[in-house]
């Protein structure tokens, strides 16, 4: 099995806030994250797909392919956007990188998988907030939960 | 002639819009980075104190101190805010990074020079916008003007 | 399934050393880093937790929270210290970054799942010894061992 | 279970080519990468190695062992070299970097598997062409091909 | 005085070789960096303009502008290339990152000057061969020759 | 003018005192640098050169012979040791980033301005202790001092 990775940026404004709950819980569970005005990050997204390369061409996918997916599919939507205002699949999500690395795979998952080699599958999005904060969605990795 | 650097970063939300100019110019010269609501990125800021160091100490600066002075005059200021909206003394500045590097410099100069080893001055602020985009401020760089 | 990571540092001291051998042993196995007056390290290190986004807050943990075990239980006892001769949870411990991560693991693991979403685990915990020398502890991605 | 990784690196010229194609369908299968004098890429390589930590050493596998088998096994061949016309394991493999990490793995297993810790295993190779193109071979990681 | 930096990347092949001299020379004198089938590397460049920003823009450059002459003067001659043998402007120069960061800053000149602040110029071209081979060339940084 | 420049590692332990003050005076100077049992780091060392490349090489310096003077001269001594107690040249040195940069440059200069093209001069040491934490000795770069 052989997982081929493409990283790509784009960079956007967000702020942590659930409208369904006060100001107070907003302001005590989010911290500095819920600050009216917006902040923003420079957001770095790797996208993996797993399979056996195919043997004419000797890739798992198109890496040129995967990179205009994730462009047409990601970085136009959020680039130099608000994550909570701009991006209509993102509506009605709190953008934390946990609910983004989600919504994300299923962005991506149909169109990558049209394009890779016979029998791969788009493995896991993985999305850094920061380089010290991190996350992924990957539907195959399982571990044993309590 | 000894440098001495201390990086630190911020996350922060911006747009670039002169307000004095129209809409239209504001779209053709900035193009998405004026996007109307806001975008923003991880920045690290570099800040380079020279001189020589103390013969007690062997410090041209304790790094200590540089760090609690940045994090007083920039972080807390800056860290998850509105460049354009949250921060006093960016009032009335368009937060290209041009900009923020010069005023980052006013901020930090005579703190930064209060405790550093005798003679020793603040000699640039550096400041990723991203790993791609970087601007410095620093005054005893002279080059000739055309 | 949602991987959630944070990114820490510490600077520590140490010696590869089995008290129980031979310095001959000792000299022959551990090569440079068993000389005996101490090397060092800017350990990089990254614990990541598994588990569903709570609904509520779309958190699987809240970093600030993981940023707080890992300051109390990892980076306060470690950092600027000697991890063969000043902290209690290494002691008999060699100081590899195999056993390493595996303690760090013990330390994290109750004060993490007490304040992660219903239901996570946490997941691994890893360590940069350098960019190049890097150890991960992991129950759940399971081999087959020959 | 405890996962070692190295890293290393090297510079290499390589050209993506299917010499049982025409020269149309290499040029709009491979793009760029097929440009006829060659580019070049800086590989840096990350092998991993699953098992349990020695009780005498502490170590899965002495990394310096490690560092010494992948220059014998995989830099000092490759390292300055074009991949496709100079190296004796590669011949007839199109050098894409899902191609790469299989052979290199082949090329890796069976000594260190000779080193590691009792019941260790030879566990992935990644391979980052670039920053933003990876590709990893893993024989454990098993995901459900549809 | 303040100074603005766009970095970019390209992947290329290319070789040491001085065709006045004889084969022995070359090989004693660039070791493997002679290999006759060519080796290649990521190149990072990076490019800085020194200027004041100009006061209606904020701006010393339009960093995209500066990317688009980048692209157009350096990226797409060079980026999966030979340097010996496919760079119009790089015909009888041995391609030594010294060498090349002087032919890139003179490719690049006249272009940036003519669109960035008033005064401004063209400062340094720094290009990174591989993260620990690094060269620039900067007409204004003298330094006392022997 | 171009500046070459190349970069190397080496991992050692430390402790900021003076010996020639009190304990106390220790203790409040240099706070956890001044732990009694060491600490240490993954130095990263970057050596700069200018001047004029070789017509026949292309070279200002062979990057091959700087890289094993700096391991003759800093990395062989420095790599797994102690910096207050194993290494000749630092003896009655308080090793902090700021001081040692200046003690290598001395180390470095003879032989490498030997090896260098006509005329070229060692120009720069810098020392990061971390990726925060960075110290750099040039004596071409003058300053106007308070």
């Amino acid at each position: 099995m052989v997982f081929v990775t493409r990283q790509a940026h784009f960079n956007a404004a967000h702020r942590l806030h659930n409208p369904e709950k006060s100001e107070e819980w907003n302001a005590s569970t989010y911290g500095k994250c819920n600050y009216p005005n917006w902040h923003g990050h420079n957001y770095i997204i790797k996208v993996t797909v797993a399979g056996n390369p195919d043997p004419e061409t000797g890739y798992v996918i198109d890496l040129g392919k995967l990179k205009q997916i994730m462009k047409d599919q990601i970085l136009d939507p959020c680039d130099h956007r608000n994550l909570n205002l701009d991006v209509p699949f993102l509506k009605n999500i709190i953008p934390t990188s946990e609910n983004l690395v989600k919504v994300f795979f299923d962005q991506l998952k149909d169109q990558v998988e049209a394009v890779a080699s016979e029998g791969s599958v788009l493995y896991s999005v993985e999305l850094f907030e920061t380089e010290r904060n991190i996350a992924e969605y990957c539907p195959f990795k399982h571990t044993i939960i309590k």
